[in-house]
């Protein structure tokens, strides 16, 4: 059926909304695709629920043929089996709970895999049954602390995600690559750029774990590549560790005097003028810096680590969110050191169990002492004396101190190495647009979902997890597939196939038009007619232009003589085409 | 894609589950349709969101022909728009409300009035834009106290809500009729029985206002409908109050003493033995039972009403939530009747302001007295004289006594008569399925929802609201569609449409079926095809007809010589067909 544009329900604007940050919020919202209804959440208008389903359609499809099955489970359950795998707890104020009328628990799910494997349990038990892979198209909920930028991270959003269940690690291999090979399709048929890099487990367990995440400066991820080929987002880079180095021979360590030395430029100025090596001047990467981080865990309780990195380099929080998660990540307030006098501010050095290694010993105790892979036994320091206007040199690793345990906590930078000796790594921002992942048997084991084996022994399964955020990429085709008058749709996913826009005010105009659009309704096109007989040309042209379908034909003057004019939205080629030569013409823009 | 047995994900279930009242919730769990998460919260398996999709297809199509377009809205709603229409009070216990991390006041939409209003109202400012239809397929929520009967009464539940948008009453006539016809011609697709009742407004507001009831005894409706032609809600359903009688000449009002009297018939008994009257003997209809009722106001404020009753008919307590809505309607308590002296328990008479009409005057006052419409001027009735033991006979009403008011809350009747005129009642049980409402102006007075008509002049929109229960639906049909061995889907909505078993363990076997599934696929049958080896054909046939596909071919010993069995699930008849003709037979069945 062609809509007409005089019938669509939508109504274009012709100012950004004061609260888009990014290309695709602003456009979404004045195109008339979405509207904001609360912080992250939104209602879609018919043009944007076109583009949801053909999204929607190209992953079934995808799925299907991955063999997955479609399923569909609430969004409102009950807080049980989010309990019996800890999730309740560690997803914080992170999810939205609330109580039925008789006092009850429930949560708005933002993942299913607990109620994915009960239900697995509940069906199967056998290895017969496996392997299996279901999924869903579903509304999930996260109370985002910043909801932002429209779609990319609302509060309810759509998202496919799949959960596969097998018996053999082998056969979760396969699984995996099958969800895996299926992204690598949906992502090439929606024409979006897609980077494929390691990620960090995280708080959901389990072992292999990448991410889809399309390139683009507004992502909220930052990711390394080498031109060898890794790739790993930035928490999941992981710090290649130099040598050992001899420790014999090496100088004895000197405490020295470090007044008004309040960074690690003034520190190294300071150690060049007073102290000088020999062979080369002090650098900032021959300081480490001591800091302090509170961690929060989920029991409520909290303890303070310090964690050595090199001066050059900053502590990247979201790596350290990682590093220690589940525990909330925050750097030490002024109370913290009040109560710790054997942490001097500005001074502090290696720790042990003991207290600091240097300076007042016993002082205060107990807290961790983490250091970055770099150092290692044998690399030598210019670091606090853990008193006051103090520092040290010549403090050597393995010798004068020795860490609780590795942070890899420190920035990444372009020029590091990659860890798999494809050379050095370049920095980039992405967006997280799909995430494959192995729980192993994480779930499983907390649901208690086991199979009997070919020998009749009961064994756990094994499960991954795979997740693709609709909405998401929606939001992510419109960033990447606009310009400055409007978005420009890739043809697999514009909310119709052509745009037919009639001109002027002479009704034989519109009838040809009627005509046309009734021929390419019978060729199997799904048309957009911009109908509107009192609507100046520039306004018609400047909705087309806003609402993105690629492919527009304009029936005006010419067409009496049996001509219109084909415009290519995304070239921005304009040209005269025969009525007769349209549907032909459509069928072959590319 | 032909779906085998062997990967489907299901499994089917022998005994009923224990929580299952009604044959739709017990054959849809043992036939692997949907599983329970919560109490009326259910996860779809793929056989149930198959049929589920096609459904919603049948709707969609319908909804298309009607002229409405498609929209989506979150569930999870801000309490701003309900706090605006009142609903955020209204629905008391029977939505689920949230918080979200900054403390702001959330809801789970249970409909979408308010929002469909606002966005309306930001996008449409003129008659031009009128009128206008959109709906969407959505899940609702409500938090009801008693979750029943499986997806008949569930809390998280899937429904078409369509809402239009005139800005005439003509209008909003016609896009009323436009969804009430799409609604018959959806029903009649989907094969499910309906009858279009009256029904009250109630706490929705507006006008205009039908049920689609689906006749079944498992239903929580009852409705009463006349041979004529009239057809209502038994909520909806009006007394028809008889003529006043002549007052003039009637006997005088005549207190007795009443011991031993508790229920009406020991008081008719009584007054027959001790005063008999002269034409016939008395009858519980001569009766006056004066009920005590307390109703609980949104704002939380309670009163007591006494409402006035033919002793033949008990209060409904259905018709009187409506009658009394908003206020929550229960009986008097005993606390009320310590706290009122006047209210003589098991004597109370008729009422005015000043207190009881007979009995201790002034005792207790400020009660309304409410009576049924058969209590015209002129009726004389034996009841209560306000006073312990005593009743009185030849009370006239409009002489003796005179209400406050009516209230049609009694319970109706088989034989009463149709309000129309239409002869008299019937009462049945129905299952709602759909419900059209002309909202009126309601809504988009509270929502400041005006455009400007033809002479710039700005006007309130007026509104209607149209609602199906997407999931209700597969419920009715299942419950009205199954035999004892399982369910029997009318082929609309089937989850395939053909199930082919082959039997035995002769591999020759499965070649020709595997050939089948391949024939009926390139013909465009969407087939589950039963290819599991081991699994005997007892188990396999008890499978097909638990699942209810309706159209079932069996590859078993004849398939050698070409030959297969066609069986018709519903009437039951199983024959020989020719395997070449096997497209033709699917296609002829009905």
């Amino acid at each position: 059926m062609t809509t007409r544009m005089s019938q669509l329900f939508v109504r274009t604007l012709r100012d950004d909304p004061a609260d888009a940050e990014v290309a695709s919020h602003r456009l979404l919202v004045r195109a008339g695709y979405i509207r904001r209804q609360a912080p992250g959440i939104f209602a879609w208008l018919p043009l944007g629920l076109r583009v949801r389903r053909r999204i929607e359609a190209i992953i079934h499809d995808e799925m299907a043929a991955a063999g997955a099955q479609q399923v569909h489970f609430p969004a409102l359950l009950p807080r049980e089996p989010y309990e019996a795998t800890g999730r309740w707890t560690e997803y914080g104020d992170g999810i939205f709970r609330l109580k039925d009328r008789k006092g009850a628990d429930y949560l708005l799910a933002p993942t299913h895999e607990e109620v994915f494997t009960m239900l697995v349990k509940d069906l199967y038990s056998s290895y017969k049954d496996l392997p299996l892979s279901i999924y869903q198209i579903q509304d999930k909920y996260r109370d985002e602390a910043r909801p932002r930028a429209g779609l990319l991270r609302g509060r309810e959003f759509s998202m496919k995600d799949a959960y596969s269940f097998d018996y053999t690690d082998d056969g979760l291999d396969a699984s995996y690559q099958a969800q895996r090979d299926a992204y690598e399709r949906i992502f090439t048929r929606l024409g979006l750029e897609y980077v494929i890099v390691q990620a960090d487990a995280g708080a959901m367990g389990g072992s292999r774990s990448e991410e889809f995440l399309h390139p683009t400066a507004v992502g909220e991820d930052t990711f390394v590549r080498s031109a060898g080929g890794y790739a790993a987002n930035v928490e999941a880079y992981r710090t290649t560790a130099p040598a050992a180095l001899p420790i014999d021979g090496q100088p004895e360590a000197v405490v020295f005097d470090s007044p008004d030395t309040p960074t690690i430029a003034t520190l190294v100025a300071l150690a060049n003028d007073r102290h000088p090596r020999e062979d080369r001047p002090w650098e900032a990467a021959d300081t480490l810096k001591n800091v302090v981080l509170r961690l929060t865990h989920l029991d409520g309780s909290s303890e303070l680590v310090i964690v050595g990195v090199p001066g050059d380099r900053e502590v990247d929080m979201k790596r350290a969110e990682v590093a220690f998660a589940p525990a909330e990540v925050t750097a030490a307030i002024d109370e913290d050191f009040a109560k710790h006098p054997g942490l001097v501010k500005g001074y502090i050095g290696p720790w042990s169990a003991a207290g600091p290694v240097l300076g007042e010993e016993g002082s205060t105790t107990g807290i961790r002492y983490l250091v970055d892979p770099r150092v290692v036994d044998g690399t030598a320091w210019v670091t606090g004396a853990n008193e006051h206007e103090k520092h040290v040199f010549h403090l050597v690793a393995g010798r004068d101190f020795a860490a609780d345990g590795i942070a890899d906590i420190a920035e990444v930078r372009a020029g590091d190495p990659a860890p798999d000796g494809s050379g050095p790594v370049e920095l980039a921002r992405g967006m997280e647009i799909g995430h494959v992942f192995q729980l192993g048997r994480k779930y499983a084991e907390s649901l208690d979902l086991k199979v009997l084996d070919e020998n009749g022994k009961l064994v756990t399964v094994t499960m991954g997890s795979y997740g693709i955020g609709v909405t998401r990429i929606l939001a992510a085709i419109a960033e990447g597939n606009h310009d400055e008058r409007g978005l420009i749709w890739p043809r697999a996913v514009a909310p119709f196939d052509v745009h037919v826009v009639a001109t002027g005010k002479d009704a034989a105009v519109y009838e040809i038009a009627d005509a046309l659009v009734s021929e390419l309704h019978e060729a199997g096109f799904d048309a957009l007619y911009d109908d509107r007989p009192k609507v100046s040309p520039g306004v018609k042209f400047g909705d087309a232009e806003l609402i993105g379908v690629p492919l527009i034909i304009i029936v005006g003057r010419g067409a009496a003589e049996g001509t219109v004019e084909f415009w290519d939205r995304r070239s921005g080629e304009r040209r005269d085409v025969a009525l007769g030569e349209v549907p032909a013409a459509l069928a072959q823009a590319d």
